[in-house]
């Protein structure tokens, strides 16, 4: 039982995953984030400045939506955007992971490297040179 | 001349993000770039681990390699897969700043609490009460 709830959260986790990276692969997109980085706004106001039609755009607010990137309320008659601030957390953790991996072999390998200068030698042990 | 130099270059950074966040945006892919953060493998070996074909998962590699996150060469008869250490450093940078816009909506959010807290009157001053 637990481990079905183990499993359950780390397919939804990587679910998650799936669709904001895939929410970010488009620069449309990443622009209406930026925008709403800066403040929340209307739909009409978020379509304002790309050259394609209302629909278009809502299309994409919907992929932002549906990935949690993007939260909408209303305030009257208007359908605010807003940020969630937390949504990026996952994909950041994700990206800090594999940073750390690559750090570790970055820093192993120059240890080599600084080990291999103090005693060139011991990189061609088994070649013989100078003595014919 | 040098604008068109530079909005072609903005036009590369915005094609790579585009690649590199739907090279992410798939578990096998993520899954493979993690095996490859412990160590450079051959194909083979990427492979092994997965319940799908060898081609399937060339196809996968292949999606890696165009954005970048992944290299190949050769050593002898075998495709070497490795690491481009580098390769997040612009998806990195791009939510990076995201981030800071966020971090500074909310500093400003947390200042007007604070404020609010200290003088709870000053939120509904042309209330009247307790006066009547």
């Amino acid at each position: 039982m637990i481990e079905t709830e183990a499993r359950k959260k780390a397919a939804t986790r990587t679910a998650r995953l799936d669709a904001v990276f895939a929410a970010l692969a488009d620069p449309t997109r990443r622009a209406i984030i930026e925008r709403l980085s800066r403040s929340e706004a209307r739909v009409t106001e978020i379509a304002e400045p790309f050259q394609m039609s209302l629909n278009a755009v809502s299309k994409h607010i919907r992929v932002l939506e549906a990935s949690g990137v993007v939260e909408r309320h209303r305030k009257g008659r208007d359908h605010i955007l807003s940020i969630n601030t937390g949504s990026l957390d996952e994909v950041d953790g994700w990206i800090e992971r594999m940073r750390h991996f690559w750090d570790a072999r970055l820093d192993a390998m120059e240890r080599l490297l600084v080990e291999l200068k103090q005693d060139p030698k011991s990189s061609h042990k088994d070649r013989k040179h100078g003595s014919r």
